[in-house]
């Protein structure tokens, strides 16, 4: 049985929608955030203390882009993924790796230090500097749209989730509205699959029922 | 033809050393650090001006651990990725990631407020943080290492390459010193690569003949 650990809206997010893409059976324990603070049981499954933690027969993961390419590759197969033999399978490991190295780690710091650390060690130098770095990075996806509506392979894959999990953690830092009108339209687009609104419902009711703050980890 | 653009001990090592590994045929084309200041015409290949950039037949590609996965399935098979079939195939997706996400972005914060800012822009709150940050993430590293020598799938794998760069980094930014036991003699045992020494030797002479600083990158 597949068991994901999540807070809502926090980075757990992509494996969550991967699963419901997927259409997989799973266990979703839900967790208050942040979780080294609030479930210290929580140390016990996974030391670091972070989301995603995933559990599959033995096996555990706490990468959330490594864990929509492990489910796609495990239990597919999936047009999910996109295969060695397809000519752009380096674009799709590319972008599922950029949406997690380059655009959403930037986004901690202005979590951390625009609204997570108390006053007196808030940073806003860094705040502005990473949001700029953020939007520089993200031309590349603007890049990749300019002839097309999914990143990769001409249709849906990981690696929208990957990037889109990063749009939608931006979406919560009011960094949209610096949006192109094409990351717009793409992130629009993300946003209306079935997926991913059944992935907040369902995340949205868990927490209720397991009585954990409905509040998205990055808005805490 | 494989083409890396490549800065001395960047992250983009993570491809060169993969190279090496598989004993493929490249071409190395060096840059001075930082290319977005120091090398212009090199926004005409990466828009992004970072390294590494990795052209193969029209493919372009930006993420150093990515690349590695690429090369591997593309011109393998090799013993240096896992495929799906093997028990460890999870385990090797989410290292390769965490080399990277969770390992080295935290140490690129290091060199920016501690080194590469200005003066009156250094901030050594942020050195401070992410130090202890990458060090408690280690911790995952430490324990993968308690009953093997690589981390995963028996064997040296480019999930392997990917955490080395990391331990490569915080080595010349003087974190090694915090190193467990275990930490220190896996680094040493991946030093000790003669493909590793080969990615030294092929960067430090390319260099040396394409008119480069042989400055590593996080000492400029």
């Amino acid at each position: 049985m597949i068991t994901l650990y999540h807070c809502v809206s926090a980075r757990s997010f992509r494996p969550l929608w991967m699963l419901e893409e997927m259409g997989l059976e799973y266990d979703l324990k839900m967790l208050p955030f942040p979780p080294r603070v609030h479930a210290k049981p929580f140390f016990e499954i996974n030391p670091l203390g972070t989301v995603p933690a995933l559990t599959d027969d033995g096996l555990q993961m706490t990468e959330s882009a490594a864990i929509c390419q492990y489910l796609g590759d495990r239990y597919g197969p999936t047009h999910l993924t996109v295969s060695v033999d397809e000519a752009d399978y380096g674009h799709f490991l590319d972008l599922l790796h950029f949406g997690e190295a380059t655009l959403t780690f930037p986004q901690t710091l202005l979590l951390r230090y625009g609204r997570f650390e108390p006053e007196d060690r808030r940073l806003p130098q860094v705040v502005d500097d990473y949001s700029r770095w953020f939007l520089a990075r993200l031309r590349r996806i603007d890049s990749r749209l300019q002839d097309r509506d999914y990143l990769c392979a001409d249709r849906f894959t990981a690696a929208d989730i990957s990037v889109g999990y990063a749009l939608m953690l931006a979406d919560y830092q009011g960094l949209s509205t610096q949006y192109s009108d094409r990351v717009r339209a793409y992130w629009l687009r993300l946003k209306n699959r079935p997926a991913f609104q059944q992935a907040l419902t369902r995340q949205h009711n868990e927490a209720l029922a397991q009585e954990v703050p409905t509040t998205p980890a990055p808005c805490v």
